[in-house]
């Protein structure tokens, strides 16, 4: 009885015992002047960033202390970092006052140059290789990708435009940029640009801020005020950009958890996932390099696709990367067929054959041009395929991989009787198609068709990628890409009744 | 290799560390002597509640050492407590034989006057101030505004009702209680009553109980034998009533999960979710009260919806809540529209210029006699957006409330889209609406209705609210919103042509 | 401030402390040679099984050590283990080589005879108790009982067949083998035949392997190359065989979450699953006998279902099983009504009085031959009941039931209200039953009479075993299965019109 009165006194007498003795580890640095005026100031008003910091990695190290560390173990990307930085924490005023010149959002504040959005270009000073990375990656044009292709930004239209009607007359307007910025936008990232000044009447009497566009936002392909592109907080989350939560797969569910692109739902269910939810509490989430067997059992997302993952002898499995699909070969999320890779992360560059924006005709044939070859794609398989070594013999991967492959087909064969439908339909006037300059995803029978590839195959895919079983067969699997084609026929079968 | 042999023997270490050291921290409280007859035999019949009762806090202090505590630390709102109870761990015979002749449940139970069924009233003794607060939530009266409003509780006939059928002839028949009690009432609470009393036959021998109607059940407006409204236990669960618990999301995801209430779904891929899940491990959940940055740094429901926070300073962000619309401006699920909170947490009084029990008219105009006015709307975002405060900039917090309440506008638009097709529907006699009498929620038009709102809807606006993302978008947001209108659309047109 | 720069160390303290101490607590095995051998390539091969083993019960314990444990607390259930194996830790070449005359999987491997897959039987020498029960659960014959039942089967070509287009004919093809086991197989188990030898490169040179058929897979009825059916490491996640991991929910989801079988969605938001997800982190899930109160205060799915339980006096509270249904004397998903559990694990035995082989007629009857009788299911209900009676009372426990049964009632009668709709449909030629011959599940209105089983009754029936609330109205529940039959009558008009 005793035992469980005390339980909870242990985690304060471990904790006790840490506080005294824990300085002697020296995980310290020096706060500059600057920032240690910003603190006198935002410990009162915003306490709970300020905490976060002080519990960063740049509240407790100096860029110097982290030059010195060895080749792998290094988080610093740079050479070198300049005098002014190099001996102080990286606080408040090294991020937020840096680069000025560059932010149309650089504001005086208290005699300072401040700016509130911090830029990949901002945290390139100390971080240049993993920045030049994502520039590669698709995320980094997330939202040109969307915005700027006309054919998903009709998708985007149909959406979120809002829908009145007069009786059964259904009007509809273009969407506001607020409703895009919640909802599409939210991932992909808003464009941030300073529309004017505003007064607040502060805590310490009036000042003048900026007032910025779509903002807040932290999405991956974010426009920032310096011109550059994306958001590292998008999942280094501010203001403790702590490795853990980079690594925990929570961090990617905010954008990948849908039924557009179930991953996170998927990884849940699976053995790696399963393993993580329950032995994951013991694993080192911290070390850097990452030890594979060592630090961590089952892998999470950034294992298998971005961290650098070394065995017990030091060799390296896999390197770093922040461009992701450097391990990526197919991309079976979010386009009506699944294909090879893009090569360029700019996809608004891709004309299909049709001169559609797309990356596969309607009727799913690659627009090879700007598709990564075989070869580029048997590179980036290996290179995945390693890290599955790491726990897996080759029989094993190598069948996982052909089943994979397997599906990724049969889901592009299901989407494409799905397209002949709704062609047919298109073809007897049942809905208005391409050809007619209609939006082609705003109706009913459109819908399903969409939602064919966009929930279902991939769905289906996903599950088959990372082994999450049911999302390929009930939970928006194979399931419903059975039970869509029968219902767009039965939809077909009654609306040529109709116009009998 | 030596380190994974012994990980386990570390947590062993801690612990038996703690069990040889923990009496000297002093938590413990003398038992009555009635609660320790309970605990006599009850510990060999229901092993598991005695020993999560011996784990709480009501075990470890008495209520007046709970009384020797700071103003902000003190979890006792009385200002004393009956010298009976004073000196005594609060046990079993504290709460299951407080004020028995309130108790129609109470009965005779080897010598003692017991009830099953714990109440607010039994709880006020120590927590009047909670239980008072609570009588101002909308929770409170949970069971009556769902059983007692005949438009809601046509929707639950509607929804519980075994349909059966006669070739194609359905017939609806009302619900039975048991299935009332397994569906709505299991969140909204059941009323529990004495029907009688039952001989058991226990291991101590034949013993009489009382038997309960609808029991169990732990909904947040049960009716109990006493002719209070609520159970405690419904977020403190029993027998620990712990206030980590209630502090952690998961307590909420009872209710608060279903398309109908996404809230915990939301808030497990907002980027609070995320940071909670990652690091929340670090937290301290007990400390009271809770001081942000330093025992959390990212809300759960509790911070932003309940608890009383501090700064490092002792600064008072927000006080302890328990009527939770303190804070709440907008009332944005459950009805066909979202509107300002009702002033009485029984919306039972409500009555629209329709004559409906409805906040607003069936197109969307508020009922504006029963609802907050602006000033006190003001009054309440500004609570709420002190909590926000505490780690968002003042351009962040007002962009966020923006982009919210522009959101609230477009999903009420979309509602009324829908509704004004229905009332089509109604109009061409398609299906039967009010003007014929008829329910106006179980025909198969008027359920893709219900979905506009009861799902769609409400789930746009809870991922605005909380940052969730898809759940405004794919995730039962603004696609299914946009494809509904076109399926109810594409209905009408069919059965119109049907009606020719 | 101190506080936060030292917590990260105070973690790294204890471990240090630990990798010191730890040896003292004595837990270690030697390996044996064959093993040595094994290990000194497959570090380097794949570190991540090879260290996840060592972390295992297995790596730090001999066979005789564990025969040495009192009788509760044993985990090996075989009276004796040949001197071989008796004291080395149970290491690679130990599982992977014994049994070779049985393996058609075994082959010559740097001078052994190594299989891949380890099967029940291997596991059997230590633990031939849970082999013995697991035989007569019904997951052991999952393969068979859904491919070599024609009506499952028929269900399973409905889904995975890929379905070609011509204008809108529909053509539907039977599913290949790689289709079936990515999903449906991917759980029931696929069969795991050796097709021939083959060549492989390896850092080691050239190797020869045997070429498995539908591998890799772990699903709990595989079909294994020495004949055995099943997968231990389906729960018992390979390499480290964890207890705990085995005891906490997510190892159940790979199977039990979607909307078929949403067992572990209805876990996390009932009470027992909110209690896990809060206070879990305090329990000992490797304490063998598991004493509930002490050891854990919520059960997990293990824990009603599986696992050993004894109260703090050691008095068993319910016997350990892999047989499962050992507890469950109704089945609740997968067929069409809700029925006595069958008394054969090999459900391919069963005839209706319609001479198909499904558990009750189309219209609910039960096919009482096959099924438990009355007296078993009450000794079955408590066995369960007495799991319940470790925390709550029989008032509670029995009122909880009575609701259960009746909505496992209500589920049925709403499912025969669908099914009647469908013959309706059939007899009227709007769809092709099974007088014509047709599969039953493949067309649009078939395919809604699906989902008013499989996902919407079961749904609702799992809210109702384990309190999931949501998971009965409108998450999957009520709501879905009161509409779903308005949707059926709607397409009945509209079809019943079109062939006017």
């Amino acid at each position: 009885m005793e035992r469980y009165y005390t339980l909870t006194c242990s985690v304060l007498l471990v904790l006790s015992f840490t506080i005294v003795s824990g300085v002697s580890f020296g995980r310290s640095a020096p706060i500059s002047e600057d920032s240690e005026i910003c603190i006198d100031c935002h410990i009162y008003l915003h306490p709970g960033i300020v905490e976060d910091w002080k519990q960063s990695s740049h509240a407790g190290m100096t860029p110097v202390q982290g030059l010195t560390k060895s080749d792998l173990g290094r988080m610093i990307s740079a050479d070198q970092v300049p005098e002014a930085f190099a001996e102080y924490a990286v606080g408040c005023a090294e991020c937020h006052s840096i680069n000025p010149e560059q932010h149309t959002d650089s504001f005086e504040h208290n005699g300072y140059q401040i700016h509130t959005v911090v830029t990949p270009s901002d945290c390139s000073l100390c971080h240049p290789v993993e920045v030049k990375q994502y520039e590669g990656n698709l995320m980094s044009q997330a939202f040109g990708n969307l915005q700027k292709n006309p054919v998903y930004r009709s998708l985007v239209d149909s959406i979120n435009g809002i829908q009145t009607s007069k009786d059964i007359n259904i009007t509809s307007n273009p969407p506001d940029s607020d409703t895009d910025a919640d909802s599409c936008l939210f991932c992909h990232g808003t464009e941030v640009m300073v529309e004017g000044m505003k007064t607040i009447d502060t805590d310490y009497g009036e000042m003048i801020f900026p007032e910025l566009s779509d903002w807040p936002n932290q999405g991956v392909g974010r426009i920032n005020p310096d011109g550059t592109k994306g958001s590292c907080s998008a999942c280094h989350t501010r203001h403790r950009f702590d490795l853990e939560m980079a690594r925990k797969p929570n961090t990617c569910s905010t954008c990948h958890k849908g039924p557009d692109v179930p991953a996170y739902g998927v990884y849940n269910v699976s053995k790696h996932g399963n393993i993580y939810s329950s032995k994951g509490w013991e694993w080192d989430f911290k070390a850097v390099p990452w030890t594979v067997g060592r630090d961590f059992t089952a892998p999470t997302c950034a294992t298998c696709h971005a961290s650098l993952l070394i065995n017990e002898d030091g060799d390296v499995i896999s390197q770093r990367t922040h461009q992701m699909n450097d391990r990526l070969y197919l991309r079976i999320l979010g386009l009506i067929y699944a294909h090879a890779h893009p090569k360029s992360p700019d996809t608004t560059v891709i004309k299909n054959r049709s001169g559609l924006p797309l990356p596969t005709e309607l009727t799913g044939e690659p627009a090879e041009d700007y598709l990564i070859d075989d070869n580029e794609q048997e590179k980036r398989k290996g290179v995945m395929q390693k890290v599955c070594m790491s726990c897996h013999g080759t029989g094993w991967v190598e069948g996982h991989f052909d089943r994979f492959e397997n599906t990724v087909n049969a889901t592009n064969e299901m989407t494409l009787t799905a397209t002949k439908i709704l062609i047919s339909a298109w073809d007897q006037g049942l809905a208005e198609g391409l050809s007619g300059g209609g939006n082609i995803f705003d109706e009913a029978i459109e819908k399903k068709w969409v939602e064919q590839w966009l929930f279902y195959a991939n769905s289906t895919r996903f599950a088959s990628a990372m082994a999450g079983a049911d999302y390929g067969v009930f939970a928006n699997g194979r399931w419903y890409m059975s039970k869509n084609i029968q219902d767009m026929i039965d939809w077909m079968k009654t609306h040529m009744d109709m116009d009998k």
